[in-house]
């Protein structure tokens, strides 16, 4: 394939996140679409820059052997920044730079730290998805319709409490079943309760009421409802105010959309048969021991249970197809949900991955966060489920970052940085690097050769980027390579690009670390020691009692994700570096089995981000003469 | 301009409505848009058939005389339904058969009453906006990006309050000005304020307070939060609980998305610029008396004061462009905007009419529920803001409707219709004419002909529809007209459009019932008296005090939005036909001054729906061998 050029003059003062961004002059998406191989009927149009594309394209490319998979993770995050989003996508650009057939596929992120704290997501400097505004906000509505299958199953249960306290079993059965049939999804709860029935009629009046009275235990239902914004306010709520009609009162509470287990489920399934079975299948909570004519044991609360599955599925039937966008070199992108990187797997779809395979000879894929959290469910969890073969790690690094690793001053947001990140300090760089080092000889543990990729900075001096370099190499990683994409895009990227195809040429050993028949405990102790390097784990009496739970619902072989800080390889994100002698709390177990994991908890988890005293929104207006975006960064 | 024929073969025996749309030979939206005179850089292809219209086309085509505006309004309605969006995209369907360029515009329906009590709101039968499923669920995103804005405001508020409770002024002023600037938005607030400065350390101690320290009342707060599912449990609740990180723990409810003052500002203003303005206008609550160091008086908070109202614009910014569908016919539909019924105009959007009206030579738009609150307001309101006129109202009724109005047995779901209803009887149908007398009397006022719509089912005879006849012409409706659109699609209004094209030849002689400077109070009074033909009106203390509020606030000069129910011509949902010595009565007044509009309250207003015993999910699922929605209907 020919070499690209940047579709934006690369300028060499570089402006504003939105200025390069709308300076660019975009590819029509169609040609994008088409010079990968998609036809025209494979794609739905959303605009000129946007479009969904169909999974139908799996079954034509079927016999098509897979590109190369290289995913881009990260050192522990540090307050100053890694530039993996803008790293990711540039070494996309980068390798479309030296002409080779690239696909870049990353999260689609939250519009609630878009608005709040973060700012947009779409990389930065001469390294962007574009156009960045859509990439920041609606984009084709996929999280919106998350949220609207999310909340139409919260709405399901609250309602029927309410309808369940008001009415008898006899009134349910006849409400549910006007016609005296029962629905697929019901038929779906008779097999599960082991009832042989052909019509509700035939029920016995215990029978009856095992099948239509759900008998929902308040103080148990997991499922909270969820916004795409960020608001504090919502955390913890009490609903159902105001009289009967409205419902049972009881606490409740809120998660921002990319929260959701459907989150999780829609990067995790491989079509829309697969999303019905995992809507199906999500846990609300369990039934109440009392309140019954004849008494039964607690049994898990299903979305089949509820009749909403379907809708749910519905609802998510467009979000199920990627949204095709395009680097500011012109090269493809999927942008395809964002599940949380701590209750969830923190990657973006399967689907996407395994589209763009098929397409490029090159797949870009992020992980989020760290990489002892992104890259490990990457490889644990993510291609455990999809059955992809991952052929090259990028971990990103900054001099800076690793410095704070070593143990460098504090970094105050609105000071000036202190003159140990600004000047040469190769013994405080050499104090840090065992934490890229670790991450590196972890990566090598899925039998996956990794590159470094170094985020250069303008006061980073060469011998540093040496230090870096050698140590890296010393530790088995195939190289380390100074990244400049942010300032020159594609260009600034190429030797990296040439690093990763070298390393993409080597075969392959990927192994994951667990097996599916290990225990839950034996699972979260490997990745203690393995990845974070914790001398064991402790676990909570709850966190004990979970997992037998969850072992006697015959659970044990789903895989893991660890709902842990990215902050830290420990579960204390004050701790930098690379921490020995610990060992790790389980305070908590819980499952997705919508999503298809065991999530163990290692601290506090924030599912509901808050808003800063001067939210980012301050800034973001329309121009009015130009419609176009301002203030998002 | 050529006769259309329909796009599916229409079938004896009348299939179910989303067998028809599912079956229908839909043509590509591009086509659809390109004979109506779109340029293709005039669109935004949403897949293959639905696409967003730029705003741009309205100065393009600015010199291009409009065509026909009709507006489709309806009886007093009864649980036997009219079909008044069957007649309403019926009335296109029979335009288009006999060769005429016409356009309908719509309402985009919530996705709660869809999956919730109601079902979808395409239409029905041979009369139907499609892809139904498309219309039905998320389209693209338009009430999605509307609770987005709305909820990105509810968030701003608690935060703020949240933030203000915790810092101090001086803190506060630094935190939200970091370079000592004050933002575009800030700068209206000093406006405002009356205070001149031009940097936040030019102020006093005084004004900084004034400036930053916005006060809220939490007992006054007006702006609740939206979702779109009908979810009764939020109907209220308490939110903040948790600690102080999550805020301040006060009383909250949701809304139904569509309920939002944005969805009725989005619908009533003429453009980007205007809505920028609309959404600082918005007032979330007031501030409170005490509480601070400098008192000062109570005074209403703007989202602009919050710095919001640009963000909420950029969430916008797609949502204001009117997305194009097609009939059954083939021919175009706008579906836009679906502000509530009662709280607000219950009309789709003024921007999607103005496109088509430069587009087509006959417009038919629908206005929400019985034609005394629908078509009021559309004439009052809507055309009041957009200074467009409407060329001719058609009124839909149905016999047996009027049957009921005229005292028919009461109609219980699930039991067969009383012959009252499926067997001649032109005595009861004589006494519930009157109802349908008043409409057409109401509609007469505004100067604008009225054509009756007689919805057909197959038991009606031919001795009740003359009768409607006659007494409809007798009373000043150009003609009544039967329509057999649901079972024969646009052959099926032929007759009806002749008719309307007819009437609209008549030379208009449009007035609205009452000026700008009419006091609050004769505004209603106009309305009660000509509209609902009350004998006066009366006021409890609280809406006395509220009309004093708004007059000295200077809101005196805004439309009305009458809250009133739709199921009678009084406030009191029971009383049908045509009730006469009554007296109106108003609980309370409220302004939406975002929207534009003071709503007077007349009685008990739900604005979040609730779900049944058997929601309409219960139905709907995907087809996995298709990928098709079943159930929906």
């Amino acid at each position: 394939m020919a070499k690209r050029k940047m579709i934006v003059k690369v300028r060499e003062k570089v402006p504003s996140d939105i200025e390069i961004a709308q300076e660019a002059n975009l590819r029509p998406i169609i040609e994008v679409a088409k010079e990968v191989g998609l036809l025209e009927d494979e794609l739905d149009l959303y605009g000129k820059y946007k479009a969904k594309v169909h999974l139908s394209v799996l079954e034509r490319l079927k016999d098509r052997p897979n590109g190369k998979y290289i995913d881009v993770t990260a050192i522990t995050p540090t307050p100053l920044g890694e530039g993996k989003t803008v790293t990711t996508i540039g070494v996309s650009e980068g390798l479309a730079y030296i002409g080779k057939k690239v696909f870049t596929c990353i999260r689609q992120p939250s519009q609630g730290p878009t608005f709040g704290i973060k700012g947009g997501a779409a990389g930065g400097g001469y390294s962007q998805i574009v156009p960045m505004e859509d990439f920041n906000l609606h984009l084709t509505g996929d999280i919106h319709a998350v949220g609207a299958a999310h909340n139409l199953l919260a709405a399901a249960i609250d309602n029927r409490m309410a309808k369940e306290a008001r009415w008898s079993t006899n009134y349910l059965a006849k409400a549910l079943c006007p016609d005296d049939e029962y629905t697929p999804s019901m038929r779906k709860r008779l097999e599960k309760l082991g009832i042989k029935s052909e019509r509700p009629s035939d029920l016995s009046d215990e029978d009856k009421e095992r099948m239509f009275r759900l008998n929902i235990d308040p103080d148990a239902i997991q499922w909270r409802r969820v916004v795409d914004v960020s608001d504090a306010a919502l955390r913890s709520i009490i609903v159902g105010l105001g009289g009967p009609n409205n419902g049972l009162t009881r606490e409740a509470g809120y998660d921002i959309t990319v929260a959701s287990e459907i989150m999780a489920a829609l990067a995790m399934c491989n079509g829309l048969a697969d999303l019905r079975e995992r809507m199906g299948r999500i846990i609300i909570g369990t039934s109440r021991k009392g309140g019954l004519r004849y008494p039964r044991p607690v049994e898990p609360i299903t979305a089949e249970d509820l009749n909403v599955a379907g809708a749910m599925t519905v609802l998510l039937k467009d979000a199920i197809m990627p949204n095709l966008m395009q680097t500011l070199m012109g090269s493809p992108a999927f942008v395809h949900c964002g599940p949380f990187a701590n209750i969830a797997q923190g990657n973006s779809s399967i689907i996407a991955d395994k589209i763009a395979l098929k397409l490029a000879d090159y797949v870009v894929t992020e992980s989020g966060f760290g990489a002892d959290c992104g890259m490990e469910k990457f490889m644990n969890l993510k291609c455990r489920v999809s059955g992809l073969v991952p052929n090259c790690v990028v971990l990103v690094c900054t001099v800076r970052a690793l410095k704070m690793h070593g143990g460098g001053p504090k970094v105050v947001a609105g000071k000036p940085l202190d003159k140990a990140y600004t000047q040469e300090n190769l013994e405080l760089l050499e104090k840090g690097l065992p934490n890229l080092l670790q991450h590196i000889e972890n990566a090598l543990k899925f039998g996956v050769p990794v590159v470094v990729a170094i985020n250069r900075f303008i006061t980073d001096t060469d011998a540093e980027i040496e230090l870096i370099r050698s140590r890296a190499k010393e530790t088995g990683a195939e190289d380390a390579i100074i990244s400049e994409v942010w300032k020159k895009g594609g260009e600034g990227a190429a030797a990296l690009a040439e690093a990763v195809v070298k390393a993409c040429e080597k075969p392959t050993n990927f192994r994951f670390l667990y097996s599916d028949d290990m225990s839950i405990k034996e699972k979260i102790e490997t990745i203690a020691r393995e990845i974070y390097r914790a001398d064991g784990v402790d676990y909570t009496p709850e966190a004990e009692a979970k997992i037998k739970l969850f072992t006697d619902m015959g659970l044990s072989h789903l895989p893991l994700c660890m709902a842990k800080t990215h902050l830290s390889f420990t579960h204390d994100p004050a701790i930098k570096g690379t921490p020995r002698g610990w060992r790790l709390p389980i305070r908590d177990v819980r499952a997705s089995v919508g999503a298809g994991f065991i999530f163990p908890i290692c601290g506090p988890i924030s599912t509901m981000p808050g808003l800063p005293t001067r939210p980012v929104f301050t800034d973001i207006d329309l121009d009015l003469e130009t419609g176009r975006v301002v203030g998002l960064s």
